[in-house]
């Protein structure tokens, strides 16, 4: 990863944001500017250095993970979290704009902050998650790492559908399949969602019991040093010739639709064409209004993160962004077919990075 | 549960908090207040009544949910964020002071807040929580259940630390076995810290197998309709008699450092006291500096709430109070040893919920 770049890529961003100086109080963020990947930090983007504010318990920690990625930041550990104001206070004197990241302080915070600087406290919104949204090759290798491992996990589990365990058992084993292949944790709770349970897109894994001809919904990933995975199958339980007409259409529907919209997918084209991609498919088939919820989402250090991938967004593709394609039908008493692949934005269309079989 | 008196309590803290109306944003005390468990609301407490603000997922379960335990709050659902914004900007106009919850939204939400408005925006903190505080005997039946199940988990898996697990899988055994006996979750990540691991108070569970003469600090809890158990054990494997001096005299020492917490606890005495009972027994046995944590904290709906139990609380307990008292020494080298129950505050001491063995 060329995490050093980062902090010079984001001084370059902050004038147009009206700010002289930046705190960065996501960790999230701090992780992505430093590489440090503790649990408590202030980081201070200044025009000429940067400064990682944390306490006693990281500072082992935090010198050798930002030795470990060349990032050249000045380290203060406090003590006390005075002693971390006071360092703060002492850094921000003068300074006239000081940014602060709206959306990741609570409104208390903020409150507390501005009695710590002397100049104007400016809110912004998205700036380090702008930069996050295009990876670098190490962060697509990881996240291409976690998305292996949640293929690989999932063959190994999916013929003990066939015995009928419950939603959540089933579950189970799919998480420690992944554990026991490498993977740090879990991405996000898994969904496992069978026969009617289907319809609810985030159905919580229940102790129905899986039976031969449901259909069921599995979206889950794997987390590899930080970064996520994201995937979706709908697995026809005794075969697709288990299946009911309008199940067995369902899931042709929804793999075309899907199909259609990674087909959407490279760099310069609009966003929003992804979504429109799917969604015509879905709507041509009749169901348009039983695809309740958006196309996709960037994924990397969050799960969900920018690009938004919806029939809204303005925006277009870069090459380097990690984007899911996941359209779906939910029929109440009928079940509900998601299918998602996590895919990486190149120049002339992408590269998926999740591979396991479509039924 | 007595839900439904619980407006009426807020309603009585407003005047002093100098607001009018509250807005309550964070969704656990939307719980506390209402019933209602979805993952989308907002709840405006006017002088006469109470409307809760959701969209369309939540509509049947919202109006089931309030109406299971007898809240009235009408009920308004708005399919769009917009309509849902025009529904609080229609009910606060020409409010003069509308409280805004400072530590649950975000400083860009409370900015988007002020637009809606047209009186003050009045921060509070810790309006709920201090109601939260004091459990009733539902919420205390609720926490006992999470308890008895932990316990029983506990001593289910106990004698599998003699095969050699690693924390992993130990874990992984302890969290299946809590949700087979009818947790509807664990309470939050289980810490499983063997041998020199244990000198991390927070350590993550590893691929380091468990061997006889470890101390493992075992960190974990049940969750029940919502509310959380918390309980350490830290258990010698292959018995007492495996351990080193210094392992058994830790274990010695934290135990009766934990008893004597536990002693100091009844309604009417100083939440300061618990600490400072735990700290004099290590403090006496040379450890003062090993024990870099708190004493305790609340446990309810959130597995960490008021009140906080520490040396700097000016705070007295309450009967209905249910805190943790966790005292710990952690030995770069030798390990840590840290003892925990959950107890409910009484009028002449308290009762512990929490109820495994301590070796």
């Amino acid at each position: 990863m060329e995490v050093a770049g980062r902090l010079d890529r984001l001084r370059a961003a902050l004038g147009a944001a009206g700010c002289d100086v930046l705190v960065v109080a996501h960790l999230t963020n701090v992780r992505y500017l430093t590489g440090f990947s503790g649990s408590a930090a202030t980081l201070l983007v200044l025009p000429d250095g940067a400064v990682l504010v944390t306490d006693g318990r990281y500072e082992e920690q935090a010198a050798d993970e930002l030795a470990a990625v060349g990032v050249e930041a000045e380290l203060f550990v406090g003590r006390t979290l005075a002693a971390q104001t006071d360092e703060l206070r002492t850094r921000l004197a003068g300074v006239a704009r000081v940014g602060l990241e709206a959306d990741h302080v609570t409104w208390a915070e903020q409150r507390r902050f501005a009695d710590v600087v002397t100049g104007d406290l400016v809110p912004t919104e998205h700036l380090v998650e702008e930069l996050r949204a295009v990876k670098d090759p190490g962060e697509v290798a990881r996240i291409e790492a976690a998305c292996a491992i949640a293929d690989e996990a999932l063959a190994a589990v999916l013929p003990q559908l066939d015995a009928g365990p419950t939603e959540t058992a089933f579950a189970a084993v799919l998480e420690a399949e992944m554990r026991a292949r490498g993977a740090d944790d879990i991405s996000f709770d898994t969904i496992v969602a069978s026969g009617p349970n289907g319809s609810r897109p985030h159905h919580q894994p229940s102790s129905r019991r899986i039976e031969p001809g449901d259909l069921v919904v599995i979206d889950f990933g794997a987390l590899v040093e930080g970064y996520h995975s994201d995937m979706t199958r709908t697995v026809p339980v005794g075969g697709v010739g288990a299946l009911d007409g309008t199940q067995r259409r369902m899931l042709e529907v929804v793999t075309a639709a899907q199909a259609a919209g990674v087909a959407a997918v490279a760099a310069g084209l609009p966003v929003a064409g992804v979504d429109a991609a799917c969604r015509a498919v879905i709507d041509e088939a009749g169901w348009g209004d039983a695809f309740v919820h958006g196309t996709g989402h960037g994924v990397g250090l969050d799960i969900h993160e920018a690009p938004g991938v919806n029939g809204t967004s303005a925006a277009s593709l870069v090459a380097g962004q990690v984007v899911t394609v996941e359209p779906g039908v939910y029929l109440p008493g009928h079940g509900g077919v998601r299918v998602e692949d996590t895919v990486v934005v190149t120049p002339d269309g992408c590269r998926p990075l999740t591979c396991a079989p479509k039924p």
